[in-house]
């Protein structure tokens, strides 16, 4: 069976490790955490003594970590991935990070003939406990035929949308999107609350329509009871914001409605919820006008 | 059979008038252009001499007009509407408009006993012709249930959704939602073509996930084709704007995000883009990249 380190042993990357084990990979893994390295190897893993140990003992290595720096440092960093693996290796980053630091990070290990494939994820901690993710890959085709299967374990999909990098800027379109439908939403419920309209009626009228989201479908039951439990953490939104910030002036796009939301999620931290559901952010529009979009 | 007025037989109002007059209901066209008058009359209706004409032979009459000021002169202008309606008569204003003047010639209709629903749609000409309309209704219950039929045989679903001016107040909360989503959808494709990731892909991994939307599925295809054939104008989504900004500003909601995209498309209104579909919002934000999201 393929030997498969893992290092990143998060919200995310616990659950995404057992599954592999539970498929029945021989499985190394670290975290800088003690806790979930035992919960791991009780449940049947090998301790790696370091990212550099593990990337020594693996065939494919994977990592889940919170942003860019930290993947810098545990692939590129002193006892890394770089200096523990062999030419052919695959190094995995299924971390939602900003693009320009994953094609910098995979022309280093493509010096020393390891090839880097990108895979973020969606779906948040209920779908890794089950195995259902969606993976957004990037990297060559050869590197991901090899560990498809793998990833399938993990995600109910797996596509690979282009070459390395592909798999962010998919994950960071993606978050785009859902950030601003989620202002969308908001702005649209709060006039229809302050003009005097039941906004589940309003839902219900528009949800059929050119207006219909899958945010909306999410999102609206969870405000109408005033729910903003996580969920996605505002605070990780404001992480892939600032990365697609980042990336699109890199490339030179401008996001004129993108960086509205950052703004509107920064207010939100200021005010004590960046630990709300991001479905919080209706939270700002409601304190513009004055009222609330919950019922009761 | 219930008499049945009918102002307004434009893009719009022309084949709701038909499809009522393929019911079989006895009705009373105008419109200050002649034409379509003259069509309807050749199809069975009889021709008003003016909308006070045309109130006076009718139990229930229906406008359909472009704005909220022409709503204004053909309800209450001379020779308008309830110059010649009897208390009893029931107006249904199927126009889009700022809620707020619906409430005004609503309350000045009332005096005289005459009840008012608004009842904007939404679907566009296609589902005028096919009388599959969504119909969004703000009034009085009884009234609603004394047109419904009649507002059936124009769309395919007639959802009342509170009092009078909650049609409209749905309607422009509908509006904000797919411009948003719109420009949403606009600024994630530019920044994928940008970085050099094939936007169709990026639209095939995550239409399935939270970033999905009617929007994404309805505008992509045609933007991949460079395809910005109306559809739904501008325009005609600058005007329901302006009245989404008037009607929030009048009951103390401020719109941070949709007053953007409203000078977005006002900027696309100046390169002489008005008459494009609003799909068309891409061609602004793919000029400040420098590319586009066609694939030719």
């Amino acid at each position: 069976m393929t030997k498969i380190g893992f290092i990143g042993l998060g919200i995310m990357g616990k659950p995404m490790a057992k599954r592999l084990l539970q498929a029945g990979y021989d499985l190394t893994c670290y975290d800088i955490n003690p806790e979930p390295v035992r919960e791991l190897v009780t449940a049947g893993a090998r301790q790696g003594r370091s990212s550099k140990d593990v990337a020594e003992q693996s065939e494919i290595v994977i990592t889940m970590l919170p942003n860019s720096p930290h993947v810098e440092q545990v692939v590129l960093g002193a006892d890394g991935v770089l200096a523990g693996a062999r030419p052919g290796t695959i190094v995995v980053d299924m971390s939602s990070i900003d693009p320009t630091v994953t094609r910098d990070v995979s022309a280093k290990l493509q010096k020393k003939g390891i090839v880097m494939l990108d895979a973020p994820v969606s779906g948040g901690e209920p779908k890794a406990i089950d195995g259902t993710l969606s993976i957004m890959v990037g990297g060559p085709q050869d590197a991901f035929d090899r560990v498809r299967d793998i990833l399938l374990k993990m995600g109910a999909s797996a596509v690979l949308v282009g070459e390395i990098g592909s798999g962010n800027v998919t994950k960071l379109a993606n978050q785009i999107m859902v950030g601003l439908n989620i202002a969308a939403m908001s702005e649209a419920m709060v006039l229809a609350v302050k003009s005097g309209v039941d906004p589940e009626r309003v839902y219900q009228a528009v949800r059929g329509g050119l207006a219909g989201s899958a945010v909306l479908d999410a999102k609206v039951p969870l405000i109408l009871q005033g729910n903003f439990k996580p969920g996605f953490r505002i605070e990780l939104h404001i992480k892939d914001l600032a990365n697609a910030l980042a990336a699109a002036h890199e490339v030179g796009v401008p996001l004129p409605l993108t960086s509205q939301v950052m703004e509107v999620m920064q207010a939100l931290k200021v005010q004590g919820k960046a630990e709300d559901d991001h479905g919080g952010v209706v939270q700002f529009f409601e304190g513009l006008a004055g009222v609330k979009v919950r019922k009761s």
